[in-house]
């Protein structure tokens, strides 16, 4: 028997409509902060995301030659094929420009809780601007969509990559160093980060200051801890999120983000229900345009994983009921099956949603499945009733059966 | 500059709406019709779509090798997928199961008018049912769609694969040897199956009966001219079409489709406006999951050429236009920065969709900004209406401009 393959999902019908409805609320809540939605193909030149991500990401890629001999990879992540389409076609469009994308992304890796080959993505850019209001807009959209969905628990830490990284530099460690010391520091791997920041000329006090700054976590208080030009930044930040409506997100210094092309304000947002893998949202300021042909265009942007913040809703107990269909036609004889066609129609064209017997069964089995694909009512077409241009109308909750003419049946159905 | 692969697409905010405008529209229709949506893999193991196309289809599709070695390929189309998930997780629901989906498809071939190696499908299944009311459901759902779409001219052509292959089988023709003759009729190549049909064994005079058959088109009085099940059955499912309000397709004894699984009604339908490749359904009834290592089961579908419709409809001259977004805040100062981004939070709690100037702009610019995103209203936030709670709305279709109090902005802006 073929599978789908590993890592990969079929969704069935109550989970797929589950997942609309949610991706539903995201969409109606970012399209409310001015966000437009744009699409990129599923695969890209692999050359893209070895541009933004380095080298070692072809190891998780989805990596193929096409038939012309082009290297091909199916997207790993959204933002680097939003900003390729920014440079392509919208880098004269007056900026800023919001955008959202939502999608699936892949990834060769080990199948793990939450975490899929096939994998869906909503998120979302400001393209054109740097500013404490910029980076205020993007995390507040972040919290509010994440928010709208229901998830009770959640928890943002606010950091700046300039800080972390000026501080490197003034121990010593020069720039091409700094990715991985940087890569360990963000996942709090302090023992394997303190002999490559030796290496790269740290003193012993840098080195413990260096940890001691990503370990800086609090409210607007711990802002007084650094100085420069981020504190005063963050801050504003901080204001323009509480002029938003939002709830103060922590501060965290030692929120890093993997990647070496964040420029400022980087952000992520867990669901503790999660346990281990708890991140359902990260993103900060960044460059990339430059990368890819265009001009250096200054961004910030997020994605939430789709996967994951549904996941953390349900591990929360939140349940989602599938809706019902409005009313299953039943033919009670064979001469009324043409009746009961009639009827449907008629029905779909007055906005019920309706479906109708069409394995020419009994009327006791026919009944059976009405029940079994959840229909709120069923419409029985008997000769008897049709006499008068009327039906026998089931409310399946209740049991009720009452006759209806055919003329009433759309109205009383809809209440 | 990297630009998107050749074949694919990316879609801008304005084409993105209109696009989910249009999905919506199909999305709202089916479920009316008691179908309930299923999402499948982006790619599956190639051998599902060897075992439903042939082995040819390989050169069509963009097939790779996985890092764990496995023969993997991105969907051609969303049929075998769908039975695959029917035999994998479905096959004890009660029957019969009527699921639809919405998605891309991948095909390497040369890019042209409408074709593209990246494009979208909108299909459906009715599985487990083999009755002339299952063939007219699918037919009109798949009508009615096309139709709730504002589509003027479409035409759609019915015909029964039985009468051919009978007539094929009658003339000696073996079963081994009916593939690439279908095929050949069903491109109206006469001059390439003339030779074909002597090859496989029949006479001179039969090749004419075939040929005269595939050539059979018209109103329900053609089906006289053919005899047995088959023109009882379509006369069937005609009956229940005019039953479900669909005016009379047209008998097409010659639609045969490409596919070796059907195994009986098929259908197709054109928009005349795309001149040459004009075709933007097609589907019929048929068995697959046997192939996949179920029972045999069948089922009738059908899939929607989603970019072929749209583009349809753009040459008919429909126009979409994009929706607008309700109000564009503007600080009339600094010191009102804080307040314009209080009051943007504020109306997005009320449902208004609000963007808010990021940009730190001048307030010539911002408007100008606020004019170029196609705001219905621009919001000053100035420090003078401000000691009275109160801000200047601009309409910008009018250009009137009044003093509103914050409190009944929202109230105000959505009338």
């Amino acid at each position: 028997m073929i599978q789908s393959p590993r890592g990969t999902r079929d969704f069935l019908p109550n989970e797929m409509e589950r997942r609309r409805f949610y991706e539903g609320i995201l969409r109606q809540t970012i399209l409310r902060w001015g966000f437009r939605e744009i699409q990129t193909p599923i695969f890209e030149e692999a050359e893209l995301f070895i541009l933004r991500s380095g080298p070692n990401i072809i190891n998780e890629l989805y990596a193929f030659k096409d038939k012309g001999d082009r290297d091909i990879a199916l997207r790993p992540e959204m933002t680097a094929p939003s900003i390729r389409a920014f440079v392509n076609s919208m880098s004269n469009d007056p900026k800023p420009i919001k955008i959202f994308y939502f999608g699936q992304c892949f990834r060769y890796e080990r199948p793990q809780s939450g975490r899929y080959r096939e994998f869906f993505q909503f998120g979302a850019e400001i393209i054109g601007s740097a500013t404490p209001q910029t980076d205020a807009e993007v995390i507040a959209v972040a919290l509010e969509m994440i928010r709208s969905l229901g998830l009770k628990e959640y928890k943002a830490r606010i950091g700046h990559i300039g800080v972390l990284r000026r501080k490197l530099l003034n121990a010593g460690v020069p720039q091409d160093k700094m990715p991985e010391i940087l890569q360990k520091l963000d996942k709090r791997l302090y023992e394997e980060a303190k002999p490559l920041l030796a290496a790269a000329g740290a003193s012993e006090k840098d080195t413990e200051s260096i940890i001691d700054l990503t370990g800086t976590v609090g409210g607007a208080e711990v802002l007084g801890k650094i100085d420069g030009d981020e504190s005063a930044y963050l801050k504003q930040v901080l204001d323009y999120l509480s002029a938003l409506g939002v709830d103060a997100p922590e501060i965290d210094l030692g929120v890093v983000r993997g990647l070496d092309y964040y420029t400022g304000m980087v952000f992520e947002v867990e669901a503790p229900a999660l346990g281990a893998e708890k991140q359902i949202c990260g993103g900060g300021s960044y460059t990339l345009s430059e990368l890819f042909g265009g001009e250096k265009v200054f961004s910030t942007g997020f994605a939430i994983g789709f996967d994951r913040a549904l996941l953390a809703l349900e591990k929360e107990g939140s349940v989602y009921t599938p809706s019902r269909m409005d009313a299953y036609v039943i033919a009670a004889s064979d001469e009324m099956k043409i009746r009961a066609f009639e009827i449907a129609g008629m029905l779909r064209r007055n906005g019920v949603s309706a479906d109708v017997d069409i394995a020419d069964r009994k009327m006791a089995k026919a009944m059976k499945h009405a029940s079994s694909v959840n229909s709120k009512f069923v419409v029985i077409v008997g000769a008897e009733e049709m006499k008068t241009d009327s039906v026998t109308l089931r409310d399946m909750t209740s049991g009720e059966q009452k006759i209806v003419k055919v003329a009433d049946l759309s109205k009383v159905i809809h209440h």
